[in-house]
């Protein structure tokens, strides 16, 4: 059975676990110097343009962590909100990886404006405080809700005037090119983001996730830091080999599609329970809903799901790209049934 | 002629000086293992009791960063206020020592209650978390308040708990045992406070801090700690002889009833013109006033002072043990005089 | 074509890989709550007792320095051999994890013995040095070299006498368990090894290491060090369904015999050919031979190798489970051709 | 009486303990931003030229650790003497702060050359290994012996050719500048060091030090490094007036020509007692010798020293610029007496 806990609860698509058996041939230059990565690396240049750097890292705390990091001096501070994955579900690793600190902003839907980000600029200069040098915003964020490209455009020009960098957890990226029905070109190319972390692994990958660097000024220390930040993967080309298949034939963007347009099911669904509420907006393939805390034990047993917030009683649905319409059904039937 | 800037642009006062003077004998072992040492601590163990375990750092960041570090491991998180000195003045210095966390909490008058605390422990046991495991505050606070000895002892109680450390900055400690007119026994011991920064530099001596340990077992790393944190003194012997003098005959309470007084004094005055709004309770030695932005600029040329929140446009004024009445007079003039 | 550059150039086993194939279906939990991590576990329990814990990381790197890490206070240090991975392949990973100090040990063959130990000793409780906690080995060493089980027992011995751990990295451990005819209850579980690094992609599998605790008060941390260490994988059943088969009829020691055997085939071959010299005893699957300095890059154009000394002109060969004994007859022909 | 176990046994020279009663005056700007801060430069800059940047710390390990750390990334290496105090004697302070891996060199001398470097530079663009970027030094080195100016320059043209940095700690750089008859423009400015620990403690000062950069890009971030590594010292003006007065009439040069003839007549001295064997050449105010191991603790007992190899039975005497020639005769006079 599936459950709606999270897209980490999926499994592989069928084409990449094809892929990986296919790649399985012989002996390979280890640690990147292969020809999949060589290939995979040339499938970003096609959607990205010829200018970026890619690097290959495990998995998303990694490759948000290392990527941040690799722009920071040890006094130096990253904007974020704190609904953020780097600040709320990595157990601390980006302190403990950079030295540095987080300078939070509350926010109501997970996104972040430059107003926001204007009381941390007085520290600069003055030696007391922790230097701001990074933004990083999640799209879509871990609230469901997706950042404009207008919206990027303006945040990216505020942080640049203001020498600071932006940087992208796109651990769900795709979900987001999908609903905006845009290109990756107009969403992180064109606004300028700096780095972005390309995640495949909740969209139908077995492991991996690329590092992108727009500006090869700054990925030149990368290499070091991803391996002495445990990241290196030896037998690279299996990463790689997974992520030519994913970026050809649209597959990351037929299997987002496909979550997203499940959330939407769910959520019309879940609208017909007046037991539970819709907090935000659904937007890609999240779901956040206030449930009656005195069934969310209750619920929890057949279909586990996360609690987002104990006070509130919210909790988080997600969908998947192997979800299906009967799936959907189901869990609403069991949702109408049990929480009355 | 003197500033309200901060205690710490205050001289030295002339009994630690002559206690240098006098020290200034011979040979003594370094590193702490002299005789000056040895009485200092046993100044100290007169006022806490002799279960104590006392060691001298240079400075007040020092003392934070290190005596709360000794209690946590990589991936825990320490719980303070956003405007605790450890998270706004300390230049990221806790994230980098010590690699692990600050839990923020939002407060009006720089103190947290036990209410604010409780939605980080859900993060106990789930390994995506920072696992909670020190609470610091500051007595006084930043903004001049205090903690009752009531409020400490409901803190400590609900802090121990929930398995978990009691830390205080008390950079400015002896302001608060005068203002709160107890001891340090009723206000520190009989609390169970776990660590306490015991401060020395903003009331009249040179330089040097203590880290007071209640409990031997939290200490027996300490001395590791202090030394790879860039803190352990060759000299010793010039800390601990100010410690003797500035613990003898009252001295650390009469500086610091001078400074309360004369903060009180300036409170009096500072209301008495109608453009500033004092916005704390005036309870040690820092004001917190509203001042029109446009007047801060000329008022700092003659007496610099620092800006607390550019936003609402509030500066902060100090006191110090050596400001005398004349200072302020002339300083609540100099206010009057040019802020129309 | 084959290389004898590393194991880590091989592929992976074709069941191995029929594993991943299998594992694939609906949905599991993640981070390793899944059924197939529980199997995987079980197995790990049939091969070294039921007292042990066991977690599963995406690399040795990751296994060695996390592992280490858990046993640590920031000012501790960990002795170990100069040519240790953790020394000298890991880009500083050690000490940029875990803040503490690498104590070096000079060897011929790699291995450390309790002599050299000793004079790191002095350091204890002596607050100006690093304090030694952890020894660690690598079982076989990175010169291919192994301890012998009476020697694993007397290192432990020692080691454990003065008050610090033994950790073994066994990159390779399958290796060293079919050279010396053991069994890992023997040569871990009876000589009191306290952490130990199992490693699997080596030696056949895809991706993913194993971390060993022999003592489960050492373990407590170690969920929250591996995720803040970026080493939680969240589709853990693919780590975990490979360990399976891996455990499962001898696929690891058979893989690890066939590597062993290649070594010994190539070594006889190496000695036939005059210019080459074996400077390390051939234990394991890797050979240590000096070769003319000005014939090294020729030779790495069609068969890729690592140099290991550069002074001294030595390089390494290794064989892997994919060898053949055609590919060792090859290689042979080219060095012998290409050498004179 | 007076020890020969360190030059930080020794007490504050009487000028400067004058110095720090003639600078107790009104406030003054904390944190360096006071007139005698702005002085005590102005003597540097008259002793180096004008180009340098001076920083003024509490100790040598915070100057050591953190103007290093300046120049370092998370993944680079430092490469120094193992006999080097950052390496045996600040307890990890520099792996702690920093992140990065230092790269031992055995020596006889303490005394690194630029062949001994070699070995470590084929790790330069390789992932796998730490990055070199700095080579730090002792002058005089903590085997009490110097290198001569022309070994600097040799040795810093070699480093630089090859994209490195040269520090040097210079905890005792006065007591070098004495014995090689030199100047700091000589020593140091021509020979093209990056940096430069320059201490005074060990010298007739009570506490600071300074760090001099000779080349400004180089100091850009160190006033927030000293921030967040605990070492702003918030009443500055009071290591401040202690430079001044250091630096005026030659104090520096004086005490250090005292404490180098001092020890110059203690190596007479020593020379008579046939079972004392002098290990290193004698250039500065440091003595190692051998003594009969069972002799230690006995001598120890009216004059403690501290034992520099367990393993050889090398000791350690110093001079200090308060040592007088009785306090010499009466030493060699119990050595003497005690160790037949």
């Amino acid at each position: 059975m599936k459950t709606f806990a999270s897209d980490n609860f999926a499994s592989v698509h069928p084409n990449i676990l094809k892929a990986l058996n296919d790649c399985n041939n012989e002996h390979e230059f280890a640690y990147g110097y292969d020809k999949y990565t060589e290939t995979a690396i040339s499938k970003f240049k096609e959607l990205f343009g010829e200018h970026i750097d890619v690097y290959f890292v495990f998995n998303g705390t990694g490759a948000n962590v290392l990527s941040i990091s690799t722009l920071l001096k040890s006094f130096n501070s990253v904007i974020c909100a704190s609904s953020a994955h780097i600040n709320v579900d990595e157990c601390g690793a980006f302190e403990n990886f950079s030295g540095a600190k987080l300078n939070l902003i509350e926010t109501i839907d997970g996104k972040i404006k430059k107003e926001d980000i204007q009381k941390y600029l007085h520290a600069i200069g003055v030696e007391h405080h922790s230097q701001p040098k990074v933004v990083t915003i999640s799209q879509p964020t871990e609230l469901g809700t997706l950042y404009t490209i207008d919206e990027l455009k303006e945040l990216s020009d505020f942080i640049h005037n203001n020498n600071m960098y932006l940087h992208i957890d796109g651990a769900r990226i795709a979900n987001s090119i999908v609903a905006l029905n845009t290109t990756l070109k107009e969403m992180i190319v064109e606004t300028n983001i700096d780095i972005l972390s390309f995640g495949g692994t909740k969209n139908g990958m077995m492991f991996g996730e690329a590092v992108i660097f727009f500006d090869k000024n700054l990925s030149s220390d990368f290499k070091y830091i991803r391996k002495h930040g445990l990241q290196l993967y030896s037998k690279m080309r299996y990463i790689s080999a997974q992520f030519i298949e994913y970026l050809s034939n649209e597959l990351w963007l037929k299997n987002a599609e496909h979550s997203n347009d499940c959330a939407k099911y769910l959520e019309k669904k879940i609208k017909e329970i007046k037991e539970i509420e819709i907090v935000q907006k659904v937007e890609t393939n999240g779901l956040f809903v206030k449930i009656p805390k005195d069934k969310i034990e209750i619920l929890q047993k057949k279909y586990y799901f996360y609690v987002w917030d104990e006070e509130k009683s919210i909790v988080r649905f997600m969908t998947s790209f192997d979800t299906t319409k009967e799936d959907i059904d189901n869990f609403a039937n069991y949702l109408k049934k049990n929480i009355n």
